[in-house]
């Protein structure tokens, strides 16, 4: 790594021209105006004073741009990640005091330190722990959380929970007490928003707005119902009628401080902080790519970590709290023109402009709509069709991701995800500790070998041929000596074992034990151990150990060379003639499907 | 599973005649000469009274008889997981205390839960979480610990620790208070056992003993140190002279009870018992299936985990403590003829006869004779020569092993173990995240593919053809996407991506993703994606899903196929040609090592 590839601002800085300024100064227009009810849901969401969602979308913003490889990924506050801080920041403290912020605080620098030293190491990796039916049960059941919970606002009751039976119950509960003003406003602009995000683009196209307007203007609906809801409140007076608003929130630009320095908080927050940052950067980088690929460009994930590592240490100092880039605003910053990172530090210029001379305006801004705007949101991302399609693909895949839903929605969402991860790797891990081994037999006319219980094919009686269809590592190496040892155990009159590696990528030192361990047991029964087709890498790694030195057979180039050498009466047949002659009539006992 | 296979020994059982008896006693009766100081000295090593050795050899080895699988392994107390129970029982109680056996007893009660519902439940695959290396480096740092801590006992001094260098320094500062008597005993026998288990079984055969005789009276070395030691403490009445002896032990057999049930204390122990239960399983399973091989027989681990845990609840309910199979007793068993389990049961009545009649005479052995014992018999495990072999083979597989070593020795046995395996996996998990990915051109002459780097081959400008060589899962799923958008991104002139399958033995979920995804982001870039040489159980998967109907490309049988179709200019000169006039000059950009 060249120190320069750090800053990759050096790089799109270089060729910064005019048209570029343009651009980026018209997405960030449109992103800004997208971005100001969202940043104060979500903080409401995280269960902070809405203006840390302000902050929290000025400076993460202008060190993304420094530091981030995406050209249009937006950062800032999102559904999930706001969810899991209050989940993490609600274990230590009271929603609404003081600790509560703190906690939100220093969970920003947490996942700020934890992506930059991931990001300096390279870790990125690690977020291959999460697989895309965990990922995706994780967020649909998130979704369904969060709906849930912000239907109190809707209703304008106090009905809290963190898991669904929870908040289905107090919501029960609190029927009778429902505000029919601020139920009112709430619906409405739900159904609004709903209505908006479908139609409102056709409707403005029929009334004569060209295509890609049209799509631009269509976002700016959440801020439609923010503007007319605040009218209403005004108008009606609906604050003396029981109607949550937003109250005051405090004017100008975030306080520059210190983030919170508490070595008993800090360790206790520890795996909530690593849980935000890889959810976060997951969610984040599969944005950044799609989006990088619609331009053929590419993004780098290394580095990606530095950039929103460096975006939650800026929301740390200024006051915010933990922030990832964003699907729907980066969507939109794409459709709007961004071309350089740039157009998220104008973006934060925007916000800033909000802060400093907007909050006034979003005193009577009614709870409610930002519960809905947070709804809306929210129910995009819950995608039940998924499971239905994890479900015919693979049972495997959708063990765990049912199991991650089930866990995120009864008992909490650390839980559940780590459910999650847990599963899938024990399942991988179970899979690939059983790889599928198949005896093979000569395609007769052909050189090929192919499974007996597929193929009518020649065998020998004294050679058992097997395929070992997997890398041989510790998880499957004890696997592969037990099932050669039962098809040994059963074949009497075998003499030679020949393995088949054309599918073995590597051979770790594990594996090459129990080999080492499985020819000298076959050699106390009278039975020589073959391979054939061993690719390149792993044979030089074989001429490493000590193993070819004890190996009691030969290695073949291919496996009919192999054949030819041990069972010449069966390949001299085999390669002339059509139908084979030769049974294989005692099938080696496969594992798993056969293929 | 039929019931009947739960109870391997109505197999066995029903041809049982007079010769397997003969054998099968004599094989007994050897064992138990051997088991008795072994016993006592693991016991010791536990910090348990040196009676619940014993109390572990009895109704265990009759547990195992009836429902393992191995003919030949010998159950009871080992030194890796005497050590074990050490630790565990000594983070919750005081050495010597009531509540010590107490947890003593338990962690066997646990044990023996654990292995019994693995082993109906038939997870026996957990036990792949252990690499070889991690095991090797385990039991050599273990070996290492528990002859320094025993160490003590020969010198006669009070000096305890937990880790190497605490062991190390106690010895150091209770130099002065060194007790002259037990040094000599202690250092004599040590010195004997060393020279008997390699010199002892030629000598006898020079004295004229027969090649077999000779190997057996050999084990007896240890039974010979017990009974010269004791007869020179009653001789000499070196008990006076501060030789430290084993004590009363109680006379008669184990006392029947139910083991303690205190759900406190469970929670506590279960992790500790889960590790001696995985450990202990792994350790014999091991022998078991080595020695099953000798003879051409199988064993089941799902039913040895039955069996173990039978033995481990027999253990429980008879005031013992955690046992699983030894590897030196189930050798001598072996090598003395055992021909069924029921040897085992016969070593049991030979132990319980001990327990009713020899028990008296144990009162004057010393201490520092069951240290050298235990000394003798661990450093045989101690193996630094793996660890040069590994570094030499594969450095992750070092690395793994190096750590799970140091991490034992400087801190503790169960955070080593459990570094070990998180960091073997990780290790793995990095490895296969990185999966190795080739540009791959036609070799001329010949219809086959080969690396571009390695080979001279034939390409074709405008198609990319790349070979995967690993299996797709949501561990290297992103990191294929990453290589093959930076691919695409290097070479704006390609139009057609062919994707080699024939290294791919599954695709799961999050991989299926990834690929409709690199689908979808080429055919925004004007790439169509193909795939070629695709196995019949992938295939047959594929078909299950939409993969199939989205994708861009073909899906062709085999490689030359596909190119044959996408740039017959190339193929056309490369089959008839031996030598290509094409040049591949911009090669992508490969991962890990070239192949």
């Amino acid at each position: 790594m060249r120190p320069a590839s750090y800053f990759p601002f050096l790089e799109w800085g270089r060729t910064y021209d005019r048209r570029a300024l343009v651009s980026d100064g018209l997405a960030a227009v449109i992103v800004t105006i997208m971005l100001i009810p969202q940043s104060l849901a979500y903080a409401m969401l995280a269960g902070l004073p809405p203006v840390m969602g302000l902050y929290a979308s000025i400076l993460p913003l202008v060190a993304y741009a420094m530091f981030g490889t995406s050209r249009t990924l937006a950062v800032g506050p999102v559904a999930v990640v706001s969810l899991l801080t209050a989940t993490a920041a609600g274990a230590v403290a009271d929603p609404g005091s003081a600790e509560y912020i703190t906690a939100a605080i220093t969970l920003a620098v947490l996942s700020g330190v934890i992506l930059l030293v991931m990001g300096l190491l390279r870790l990125g990796f690690v977020t291959n722990l999460l697989s895309h039916p965990v990922i995706s049960g994780f967020i649909t059941a998130s979704g369904i959380l969060i709906a849930a919970s912000q239907l109190r606002h809707i209703l304008g009751v106090d009905a809290g929970g963190h898991t669904l039976v929870e908040i289905v119950t107090a919501l029960a509960r609190a029927i009778p007490d429902i505000n029919l003003p601020t139920l009112l406003i709430g619906a409405a602009t739900t159904a609004f928003l709903f209505w908006a995000r479908s139609k409102l683009k056709p409707t403005l196209v029929r009334l004569g707005l060209g295509e890609g307007t049209a799509a631009l203007l269509a976002r700016t609906g959440p801020v439609l119902a923010v503007v007319v809801s605040i009218l209403s409140v005004v108008l009606f007076d609906l604050g003396a009628r029981g109607v949550a608003t937003v109250g005051e929130v405090p004017q100008g630009l975030p306080p520059l401080s210190l983030p919170p320095l508490d070595p008993q908080l800090w360790s206790t927050l520890l795996p909530a902080a690593f849980l935000i940052s890889i959810i976060g950067f997951v969610e984040s980088v599969s944005v950044a790519q799609t989006l990088a690929a619609k331009r053929r460009q590419s993004i780098r994930p290394d580095q990606e970590l530095i950039g929103l590592g460096m975006s939650n240490l800026a929301a740390a100092f200024s006051g915010g709290y933990p922030v990832t880039g964003g699907f729907a605003r980066s969507v939109v910053n794409f459709d709007a023109g961004a071309e350089t990172p740039a157009a998220g530090a104008y973006t934060a210029i925007g916000i800033a402009l909000a802060s400093l001379f907007l909050t006034p305006l979003l005193r009577e801004l009614p709870v409610a709509v930002l519960a809905a705007t947070i709804i809306v949101a929210v129910l995009s991302l819950v995608d039940l069709k998924t499971l239905r399609r994890t479900w015919t693909y693979s049972r495997f895949d959708f063990a765990a991701m049912a199991g991650t839903i089930v866990v995120t929605l009864a008992v909490g969402v650390e839980l559940g995800i780590m459910t999650g991860v847990g599963l899938s790797l024990l399942l991988h891990l179970w899979k690939s500790s059983r790889p599928h081994i198949a005896e093979i037999g000569q395609v007769p006319g052909t050189r090929h070998f192919r499974n007996i219980r597929r193929h009518d094919v020649a065998c020998a009686e004294h050679v058992l041929s097997l395929r070992i269809d997997e890398s041989l590592w510790f998880g499957n190496a004890r696997a592969v000596e037990d099932v050669i040892q039962q098809g040994i155990a059963a074949r009497p009159d075998v003499r030679h074992l020949v393995l088949d590696f054309a599918a073995v990528n590597s051979v770790d030192a594990s594996a090459l034990e129990s080999l080492e361990l499985i020819g000298h047991r076959l050699s106390d029964q009278g039975v020589a151990m073959h391979l054939s087709e061993v690719k390149g890498p792993v044979m030089d790694r074989l001429a490493r150990s000590a193993f070819l030195d004890h190996l009691t057979g030969q290695v073949y180039l291919s496996h009919h060379e192999a054949m030819s050498a041990l069972a010449p009466e069966v390949t001299e047949t085999a390669d002339r003639s059509v139908f084979t002659p030769i049974d294989c009539s005692r099938p080696f006992p496969e594992r798993q499907t056969s293929r």
